[in-house]
């Protein structure tokens, strides 16, 4: 592995609210920032030290951003394999294409965790109206058509229940390849964010509950309430999830919590490669907060310690209209408020987010 | 007050680690920052939105940096008046530029502190050979010789003791206009930070005890080993230091612990009209970072909690080569690492700092 130094330049590929927190981090620990990213009003380029400002399909400007960087990361997963190709050439790229091409499509995920001896729904790819009558049959309803690639936020998908029209669902994601997936009667969901080390060491973050609202995550509440044993079943599921993708960085599994007869199980939903919301109650909930603890990992630093600060941290997003709230919140001792510097707050929109950080009755 | 939002424009002259700090947080804060300073290679571009290199003797550029400014501080206090003024003429500038003027001579500082009734040092202006030694008669030795401006980390400064030979010390501070000072003999050297809102309101930080090395700060402790009473008459003393230059912002006063027949007082040495190196264990040891605190001053923002964050916090600076220990630092999971992006670390040149937080028996 190379040696980086602070001085050294840190790629981000993507400029979005993750890459403008990873390269505040990045800088306070020394690392000269360069942000790639296809849109010129990208939130990371106000705190980088260089931005450009070109596509994703441009071999030649991810070659010439490249060969200025020590090592290169990505903050998005939906970043071309040819394009982490392009600068995987000129540069180490943290964590590897593997992890890329595995994020990018639900059935190739699904299939790769499943083959872990890893418990996830059932699944079917569906292609056609002929695949997903067949998958309906064998998942039975409810369940949920996902587009394999290019979904968030929930965005792309479309539950199927009795009485449904199956091929109106598939239509409405667009017809593009898909997989189907059994329902999951969740408890509750919950999601492992933790980083690895190119030594293998794992530091894990304690383990998140997650509420979403409309398909986009509303809040994470640090420690979840659950059972040591699910706790430390998440974590294992999360170190063989890195391990078998040699990955280098932070990554966070999401999980579905299924209680039945007194017993709590996992169901891993989805893994991301890269910082994740849920992890952003660590940027004061924590002893390192995920961005830092990012760069710390590709850069080959010693990772820092995941001790939570407080007995119970929450994190809210700011979606949309909710950022109007900034001053009441400024005003309120117990938020501390992140804001990521976009123009418009549309709907849906994440815009920002606060941390609390409470006693254990408190909150 | 003009109201100031998220997504304006806060100009900062002034590009070195405290302007880098500040940008860092008025950005987390939504705000887009654009940096004015005359040197390119300054840390602070590296995480602004904007930079200008100009001269700060060029009013055109200085206002036209204003113009796109919704307000305007300062993260040195030598800025000229005049660049100041130019600046004030097309935007608010918090702190004023009475701060400012107060601050950047020593002979102003030490008599407006003087007339508001609180304690310094015995001084006298010294213009030539004949007022010194006029002052040394009147003052005695050992004695400190300092410049009236533009001194910092000790430089400008030289002691007279019994024996010395004093037009040798006035040459060595170059001859310049300076003011004699009686030598306190301090049990320890303290400070408060505080930032002061445009309503008034104070929010203090915990008195801080500083340890300098060689003139340049290498350690501050929190909490200082002092009586309450001497705690409270410290905030009592920035609070009326702050009223009476209607300060907007975060400053510091610095001032000699006196221990005399069981006795504690508070000689005041200095004030820094800005964030302040003392106040740099707040970034994680305080609920609200110094950086942020002064941000929220000088946009007019509710002020936010200083609550410590740990029954004590120590900050070490990084002085010179001590950097190289960087990546022992990043290991030491009791250490949280800050580097300000220079390159080259010259002896005396402040290259990062460390804080640290522990349970009040440890450390």
């Amino acid at each position: 592995m190379t040696r980086i130094a602070p001085g050294d330049v840190i790629g981000i590929l993507g400029g979005g609210q993750l890459g403008r927190m990873i390269a505040v981090e990045a800088a306070r620990l020394g690392l000269d920032v360069h942000v790639f990213n296809d849109d010129p009003r990208s939130p990371a380029f106000h705190v980088a030290a260089r931005a450009t400002t070109a596509d994703f399909a441009d071999t030649e400007a991810l070659a010439e951003f490249a060969k200025g960087c020590a090592v290169v990361t990505y903050e998005f997963e939906n970043v071309p394999v040819a394009a982490a190709e392009a600068v995987a050439a000129h540069a180490p790229l943290r964590p590897g294409a593997k992890a890329l091409a595995t994020a990018q499509d639900r059935l190739a995920e699904k299939s790769f965790v499943a083959d872990l001896g890893i418990a996830v729904a059932p699944f079917r790819a569906v292609d056609d109206a002929a695949s997903l009558a067949r998958a309906l049959d064998e998942i039975g309803r409810p369940a949920v058509l996902k587009t394999r690639r290019f979904g968030y936020d929930g965005k792309g998908q479309a539950v199927i229940r009795e009485g449904d029209d199956a091929d109106a669902a598939f239509a409405a994601i667009g017809g593009k390849p898909a997989i189907l997936e059994g329902f999951v009667p969740f408890a509750a969901e919950v999601s492992v964010v933790a980083a690895r080390a190119a030594d293998g060491t794992l530091a894990a973050y304690d383990l998140c509950a997650n509420r979403h609202e409309g398909g986009i995550l509303a809040q994470t509440t640090v420690p979840a309430a659950v059972s040591p044993a699910t706790e430390a079943a998440a974590r294992d599921i999360a170190a063989r999830i890195g391990e078998a993708l040699d990955y280098v960085g932070v990554f966070a599994v999401e999980m579905f919590l299924v209680r039945e007869g007194g017993e709590e199980r996992l169901v891993v939903n989805e893994m991301a490669p890269r910082v994740h919301n849920s992890g952003h109650w660590t940027d004061v909930g924590a002893q390192t907060s995920q961005f830092e603890q990012h760069v710390r990992a590709v850069c080959g630093w010693p990772l820092g310690p995941t001790t939570r600060r407080a007995p119970r941290v929450t994190m809210e997003n700011l979606v949309g209209a909710e950022v109007e709230a900034w001053r009441d919140l400024l005003a309120d001792p117990a938020a501390r408020l992140t804001l990521y510097g976009k123009g418009e707050a549309r709907p849906g929109r994440k815009m920002g987010h606060v941390t609390r950080l409470s006693g254990a009755g408190e909150g």
